[in-house]
């Protein structure tokens, strides 16, 4: 293998795949990026097992390509060496069977690299009819509801992001059990049968790192254990969790004894001062209680000291509530929201509480009460 | 106690104070930050038995002193009250006697105070003659010495950064028998005696972070067992260490066998370069190798691999050296100097290595090559 080419563009692939390079060193090989050059072009190729990459470089795109070869390098270093090397044309050659170089007129590296037979078969393929979206509409839909996933092990199928699609209708879900947070698009094609598969959270945020929020077409690839997102000159992998992702409708009512509106930055900084008296390990419990149009926030720690907020809102009944909650857990949800109002909408102090924006009702977020007597 | 003050105005000076807040809970009242406030304004103070900051904020900077009085308050709490309630005033008053309420229109935090008897007698006291120096130039002596001060506690002298004042002339020396930094300014007024002192590496650390870079003068008042900086609004004790430092002056040579002279950048990333493939474990060795007007620098670890980096050099003699030495330690160096090109000093393989810049020797800094045969 050996070929020329510049800097910036060997570095932009290079970081989009050291995604999925291992960082664990139970399977060596997969600590490296594999190198396929054919006269085609680059494959850079990268797995740990849960997550697999591979970016194609077009020919086009390579100063000149001398020799067609595969070689698996080492990440951490590889990744290193060439973010530090001087702008301009990158050399690399491997050398004996399994040595490589990486050099330009100044600067010299050998390293040791691992035979690409060593590296397992991906089997990234695609499926005859994938869903379509846009990158920025998914990229926006995960970072809304990835917050709420799980990441405790206790139940594994929780720290997934659940993907249900109905005709022409994606729902993307995430809940721990304690809150839970829901976005609603449309799709521009209805598919032919009901879909319904749960992404590990963790493998769906490597993904949302190296996705831009550009307004192109990525198409989704769905299988029974794995989903590949292709887009760019990329190819993302995921495995798929096997359980059943909980049915969470039954828990979003749809009456309310009380909606509340109010200035969601506002609300957001009197939510996070009351938070600050609280501790972690009690939760960070606060208050709400609305009496007439004046919201206040309390929260209690006898240790510490106590707070009190007030806040203009605007209701749609003449009720008034008291509720318990984890300021956490709110500010999570109300940092999801982009919009100038935020709506609250309350049952009695046991019911969840739902918190939307009212004008388009397609991100809905979720979390439970707290009983504090 | 009680009185109003701008939000911006607390704040700013709590975060001079809370530098001297203690983090460990030994002294529970330490964790405070203790509020003594007259008619002539508000003193803040803060200790932890290590730094001693006392700010006094004056009565034409408070909008309104209704009460004077003093009171202890939770450090930690405070900052984060005051940095996130709204713009504007804020209100602080003290009731029932240990009871703190911190309140806006919109905000009230009430919090446990502490008795401010219980806070230590600082003994924050001025000499009558003392050193004058510039913000600036003291800031960035220190800045350039610093980082050659010893992390390790098996010679407790070495964690401290020693000024040596004879007649007009100040040294900053610091080192960790590895390597060694040394700054030389010239004073506006000789001393009297001369002068020997060390202060903690740590303290000194947190006097750089809350002093600015501008040409205005500072006091240093020197005794036998403390230092105390004095400028703007704030008052910095530190106490010193008690040991001798070490003598330095044999360390450095008069005389060299080769001096070379490298563009500052490019040898600053020639380093960086060849360190990559070195391991901290084995000290990040690499080799310096001159041949006629070119410096080659390698770096060799089997089981990785080997970097080899060329750069131009001017040379004094037509002398040619190999010298190995710490990566790390000449990147640390070079970081401290701010010039084009860089002067390297060097006699014999086992010889220390000196870096300046020619123009001004003001600055010197020293590390100890390696053997590795």
């Amino acid at each position: 293998m050996k070929f020329s080419i510049k800097k910036e563009i060997l570095l932009e692939n290079l970081n989009y795949v050291s995604h999925a390079v291992s960082t664990k060193n139970v399977i060596p090989v997969l600590s490296g990026i594999k190198f396929d050059l054919t006269n085609e072009g680059l494959n850079l190729i990268a797995s740990d097992n849960e997550v697999d990459i591979k970016v194609f470089i077009e020919k086009k795109y390579i100063d000149k390509i001398e020799k067609e070869g595969s070689i698996v390098i080492q990440g951490k270093f590889l990744l290193d060496i060439v973010r530090k090397l001087d702008e301009g044309i990158i050399n690399i050659e491997v050398i004996d069977g399994l040595k490589i170089m990486i050099y330009n007129l100044k600067s010299n590296f050998n390293l040791n690299g691992i035979d690409p037979d060593e590296f397992p078969n991906l089997n990234i393929e695609k499926s005859n009819s994938p869903i379509e979206l846009e990158k920025k509409v998914l990229k926006t839909m995960i970072n809304q509801t990835i917050y709420a996933t799980s990441t405790q092990e206790s139940r594994p199928i929780l720290t997934g992001l659940n993907f249900k699609i109905d005709s022409d209708k994606l729902e993307c879900i995430a809940t721990d059990s304690y809150r839970l947070s829901k976005k609603t698009i449309k799709l521009e094609k209805a598919v032919d049968n009901p879909i319904n598969i749960v992404i590990p959270g963790k493998n769906i945020g490597e993904l949302v790192k190296i996705i831009n929020d550009d307004e192109e077409k990525l198409n989704i690839h769905i299988f029974t254990n794995k989903v590949l997102f292709e887009f760019d000159n990329i190819l993302f992998q995921s495995r798929l969790l096997n359980d059943v992702f909980p049915n969470i409708s039954r828990l979003i009512p749809d009456d309310f004894k009380l909606i509340i509106k109010a200035d969601l930055n506002e609300l957001f900084n009197v939510v996070d001062r009351a938070s600050l008296l609280t501790s972690e390990k009690e939760k960070n419990v606060i208050k709400f209680e609305t009496n007439g149009n004046i919201l206040t926030v309390t929260s209690n720690t006898p240790e510490i000291g106590r707070v009190e907020e007030k806040l203009p809102i605007i209701k749609d009944k003449n009720e008034d509530i008291k509720i318990a909650f984890s300021a956490k857990h709110m500010m999570d949800a109300l940092r999801t929201i982009d919009s100038k109002d935020v709506r609250i909408l309350l049952n009695t102090e046991i019911s969840p509480i739902i918190l939307n924006t009212g004008d388009n009702d397609d991100l809905l977020q979720l979390l439970m009460p707290i009983k504090t007597y």
